[in-house]
């Protein structure tokens, strides 16, 4: 019989367990701290109808980007970002949630693109949100930057310190208003600013080539002198500017401190309509964006009548984790032992006083493992406690179940004792 | 425009906030449960090769049972329980791994099927395993009982107590031997036990149709008179009873209470080979198993020519959660209120001072939620504080942001207080 493959299918994610538990801890401390600041976790199905998953109906070209299948006359899909499910949930349940709603998706998403490096077909998504009804204060976008920049904060000690960049789909509105771009000009630079950073110097032939001279010195302006030069042209242009330095003060009152503006971020995406961000990590620039998000005015529309807008950003966790764990810039050390202790059992006639030791560690919170495989020589069963890394190993044969205590050895300096059970909880305790 | 559907598709679960906050702190303590057991979470792709997922070919049938897709030449699917997965993983990865190896999943599962009440398309299911490189004591089998009902004993306040039943496959194919039962009617007689709960009092007839009258007698008196009657038949009788009966007094030295043997107990799948084993709930009976496993001795052999056995349990967790809480069997109130305090700032004048107050109050540890549409009276913005039930309210106006204090209200009793933020973060500390 042939063997079926063992490797997952390409642009899927799996890790080794001491780089899993390194994943488990750091999206617990980011959920954690998402939760700290009053966001609820939602969890929505991984499954939508197209209908909903799209407006479109080209669905040959759609089934190139997503998984989609069909189930009776339903035709359905793997969701691929968080916001569809979300815009749904709230329209549907908006009589039974509160607003301002705060709530996190902490998700597996999926897109059914061929795999290239860095793209994933299926990878956890972090998406936190605040919902309005009608209405919504843009001091939330500050909080949203503010609480993203802590759950990062929390993982700091594994992928270093965050920065984060913030842009105005508002400021370039205004300022192509005020350079009286034409329509398609305007969009045609609006493309091009937002592919800055990969143009490079390719960037001002463009331009130039887009939109008039005068235009483009002025846009060109705006990355080297500055934006607030355009400050007291037009009402929307100071609108605009006073916006950004607010949100810049009001993320600094929050705590939030490597944060600058750059202009050169405007998050494709279309339905941003306000201030745009995203986060990079410092030590790993080459990463690009691990995370980023906006403002969108309209968020279910096609869902319900009443007009929900929303503030919301995106962490880009599997990608960022999988790149880091790839290439060994976390340091493990910290996720190769969970064990505290490893219970070896010498003789078949032992293993009830040795289950209820071990039960008893338990009890007392001790991660303890047995060891069952009790006719195995004790150096054996040392070769397993070594292999899982055990802070401590302890040994039961037939001397301890009758004296009803414990050998205890410590791995880290290789000293043995005799024990009580309490007596090794308490050892244990103190050292592991 | 036509407004889209906002109820998900049938089949699939949605939680309002409160309920989900529930599923998380239960998935939470199980899982915990796990960790402190030692076994290790692995996290496996939710879509697999086809070939993986099934040894099959007749697709259009095993369309109807699971999700299936095709991108490029290569057929997938999602896939429908934990072990197919852990298989694959565990075969794949073998020279990486310790044996005996110890792990656990907590993963979205889905079938295909049209769905049922009570049957999910997609549902979390919980699965843990052990296992060893071609040898495994059957020890590990009363220690994988006994780490479920750990997890299980973890969310007791919610969902009650358990009790578990044990049956055992061996003793019916010694007893079936014993019997001289021709293969068909065995198999027959193995189909039946495995439905004599259903079946009631048709069990008796049935199985008289089934087996010869002797065979059938005997058969009858396991469930009166009771097993123990067997032992001194045969060896293999008496190694499949003295088998149950250490298995017993196994589970029981470690701290399993509520378990009985309960030879009807078989779990339809044909790959189990020794002890079986399904867990209920004490408050809910009709629910039916909410978790259970056995041992089964070839794992891997369709992906490794390593012999992998193992011994494995899953809990139907999406199944149990979604039945206790549709039919409000669990006290939500716990769950009903996690904001500590609401942050209400009267003024946009004094937003920046009541960002660094809500800063230090979240770096304190302290769940705040702010209400930032800062032109809304004082009485609406209470009204927010009443909906998210928080704890406190903090208030901030004019006043306080020019004395630096706030002002703080006790949302239990009503009273009112000028704090410094230090001393609302202890007021808070102590009474939230």
């Amino acid at each position: 019989m042939e063997l079926k493959p063992t490797k997952p299918l390409s642009g899927f994610i799996e890790l080794m367990p001491t780089q899993q538990r390194c994943f488990d801890e750091c999206a617990k401390r980011m959920r954690a701290a998402l939760a700290g600041a009053g966001f609820t976790h939602i969890d929505l199905p991984s499954i939508e109808r197209a209908e909903v998953l799209t407006d479109e109906d080209n669905w040959d070209e759609i089934e190139t980007q997503m998984f989609l299948f069909q189930k009776g006359d339903t035709k359905m899909g793997l969701r691929y970002d968080g916001t569809v499910g979300l815009a749904r949930y709230t329209a549907g349940n908006a009589n039974g949630l509160v607003f301002p709603f705060r709530a996190y998706q902490f998700a597996k998403n999926y897109r059914g693109e061929r795999p290239q490096r860095g793209r994933y077909r299926e990878f956890y998504q972090m998406d936190l949100d605040i919902l309005g009804i009608n209405e919504l204060s843009i001091d939330y976008d500050a909080e949203i930057v503010a609480v993203l920049s802590l759950a990062y904060d929390s993982i700091r000690e594994f992928v270093g310190p965050t920065f984060a960049r913030v842009g105005s789909r508002k400021f370039w509105d205004a300022l192509f208003d005020y350079l009286k771009l034409p329509r398609d000009s305007a969009r045609q630079a609006f493309v091009l600013i937002d592919k800055k950073d990969k143009l490079k110097d390719e960037f001002e032939p463009a331009l130039k080539e887009a939109v008039d001279g005068a235009a483009a010195k002025a846009i060109l302006s705006v990355f080297s002198a500055g934006y607030q030069a355009f400050f007291g042209k037009t009402a929307a242009l100071d609108a605009a500017i006073g916006e950004l330095d607010g949100f810049i003060a009001k993320i600094r009152a929050m705590g939030v401190k490597n944060a600058d503006i750059d202009l050169s971020i405007m998050r494709g995406h279309a339905y941003y309509t306000g201030i745009v961000f995203e986060f990079f990590l410092e030590k790993f620039p080459d990463l690009g964006s691990v995370g980023g998000g906006g403002r969108y005015e309209d968020l279910t529309g096609k869902f319900s009548k009443t007009k929900i807008i929303g503030v919301g950003a995106a962490v880009g966790f599997s990608r960022m984790m999988a790149a880091l764990l790839d290439e060994d810039k976390i340091n493990l050390a910290p996720f190769e032992a969970p064990v505290d202790a490893a219970v070896l059992v010498l003789g078949q006639g032992n293993v009830l006083y040795a289950m209820n030791a071990l039960a008893e560690l338990r009890r007392a919170g001790i991660v303890a493992v047995p060891f069952l495989d009790t006719d195995k020589k004790l150096k054996n069963q040392m070769e397993f406690a070594n292999k899982i890394r055990a802070r401590f190993c302890v040994i039961i044969g037939e001397d301890e179940a009758k004296k009803k205590i414990l050998t205890l050895k410590d791995m880290a300096d290789g000293t043995q004792t005799e024990e009580s059970v309490p007596g090794a909880i308490k050892k244990i305790k103190t050292k592991a």
